[in-house]
């Protein structure tokens, strides 16, 4: 499906025992493309922390090898020392950002795995690690390709769709849930222009977005965060469609700052506003999205754009790198399990809690 | 009033046949302080084309005093050489940017002292237009202190204020227009905090207004433009002040994209919504804001902020440096005047015409 996008943002590279975590770092995109060779544990959260890898669906994934990367300092000890070693690297991982519920999902289905492992010899455990890693990879590639296909009839008669930030394939495993959704429909014949917001402060719809759809030759226009409202009102834009880092029990979405914003611009212009999302970034423990936590970053992200000074000297900032967009305003979710909407709790137990009850990680 | 401000915006160095027109470069703040010295005119269109002074006051008095830098060259002509150059001085200054009215007020009304002198020796033809350049200086400072007095109370209660772009002391020859409503309210004893957008793609809020802000020790929090819905629902500001570049006859306020977001934003969020602006800055020609031309500007404002690559190359955008709130958005005009509120036709003729239609210029 992916012809000449990208490299892979997550690859594995060598065996479970000796091998490492690849990332593509996307903080030196599009103008460099480089990598950052994971052999330790502290290298896969600093890459969180600073969003070298970025994305709800492959946060979950890079963590997933990181606590296979994490464990192989343990290889050989006892195996109650391993599994003590694996729950100490889990615990550091889950530490590493605090919205995007799927790095917790992710943490602790491999900390589910590690509880089957007890007394397994080490080597042996990492194998079975790495494996479940690779499901969990394996899974969110499918589940990307299931939400394009869910996603793409709703975007079939646009001139164009807006979305905000990125959710492509570098934000996943596979080809990505929003902007999966708008490669699927431009590959099913519609012919759209995607409005991509930059995404201020990190810039992520100008370096990634934009990139990811001019590789496609995907009619793209780059537009200010500011640009959005005016680009509804005249009429460019038929639906607006982002992802999320945590949705709640009744449909409330957290993602990238910004998006709470669109919401109310596309509810006051009579436009579609989706959220294209793996099962997996669904928290039951939350109904509302005022109780998601909200994750505040450093000055300097806005201070210094690129690295370069635009504000005065220790100017002060209110920096929040998420904000909520509630139910009200979505008009349906997609999932790989397929659309929710109208979108409200009954809707989305309906959807996806009877198979979500079914896996040992619900 | 100025006491820690920035320097002088504007200056006339020097006298009438001679001296020149000197800008603070606005595009080098707040990391350098760098002068423009205009002896032509085509480095006051120039710089009000690159922004190096900008804000719809501002620009109209750097026109002011380009028709008389651009005259210069015809002092040594015929009265009725001096009186072409100076009408094609004007022609070339009315067509450096398209939005801002002010701008071809200014230009108006140096035509029309322009009209008064034809046959005068040309020495004394540029005494007066400088005299009226001045005069514009001064009467734009006098209309930044009355919308200040006028608009003050407005925000005496307010715990937060938003504001857009810069509409300072940068802005005008005086105070500024919406930001000087906001010193006035410091200065008379409220005890708020100023939420100042970063203003993209040219950073004008990160730049100008933080700077401004800090000078006068006002607090303030530098956001991201896409961060200002969210400001809003977490009750951060109950109040938001912008400027304005064109104000048609029935309120619709033209100003830096992305105040048309802000207004939808702050009705869905019941928080007034106010433009401060001289009287100036209405267009009465026009009753409809979608007939406002709004000025687009280059790619690489976007790809490039603050010069450095962010985007892919050649990477398409949507540049427009303008919107319109609706009139139906705005809580209140405030003016030298005084406040216009509700904002229609009516009691914008009210408030402005009586006096508009009494001066030559109308």
């Amino acid at each position: 499906m992916m012809t000449a996008g990208p490299p892979p943002t997550i690859a594995w590279i060598g065996n479970a025992s000796t091998g490492h975590l690849r990332l593509l770092d996307q903080t030196a995109l599009p103008t460099q493309i480089e990598f950052v060779l994971c052999q330790k544990v502290e290298t896969v959260c600093e890459a969180i922390r600073s969003l070298r890898v970025r994305g709800a669906p492959a946060i979950g994934v890079a963590a997933a090898y990181g606590a296979v990367v994490g464990s192989q300092t343990a290889l050989d000890q006892t195996p109650i020392r391993f599994t003590e070693r694996l729950n100490e690297v889990l615990d550091q991982l889950a530490a590493s950002r605090p919205t995007a519920v799927n790095l917790f999902w992710a943490v602790e289905r491999m900390r589910q795995v590690g509880r089957t492992l007890l007394g397994m010899p080490p080597a042996e455990q990492i194998e079975r690690l790495l494996q479940e890693a690779r499901q969990i990879e394996h899974e969110d590639r499918d589940m990307c390709t299931a939400i394009a296909l869910a996603g793409a009839p709703l975007l079939a008669k646009c001139e164009g769709v807006l979305t905000h930030c990125n959710t492509g394939a570098l934000a996943t495993a596979g080809e990505g849930t929003a902007l999966a959704v708008i490669f699927a429909a431009h590959a099913a014949g519609a012919k759209f222009t995607v409005y991509a917001d930059e995404t201020r402060p990190l810039l992520q719809g100008a370096r990634l977005t934009a990139w990811e759809l001019l590789q496609r030759n995907i009619p793209t226009r780059l537009i200010c965060d500011s640009m959005a409202g005016w680009v509804m009102k005249e009429r460019r834009v038929q639906a607006v469609i982002v992802g999320a880092d945590r949705i709640t029990s009744r449909g409330d979405a957290a993602n990238k700052i910004g998006t709470y914003s669109l919401s109310i611009l596309a509810k006051a212009h009579d436009i579609p506003f989706y959220v294209a999302a793996p099962s997996s970034t669904f928290d039951f423990s939350l109904v509302d999205g005022d109780h998601i936590p909200i994750e505040q970053r450093v000055a300097t992200e806005i201070t210094h754009p690129l690295g370069r000074q635009a504000a005065p000297p220790e100017c002060p900032v209110y920096n929040p790198a998420f904000d909520v967009a509630p139910a009200t305003h979505i008009t349906a979710l997609i999932t790989e399990r397929g659309v929710i909407s109208p979108v409200n709790a009954d809707e989305i137990a309906r959807v996806l809690r009877p198979a979500q009850a079914a896996t040992p990680i619900a």
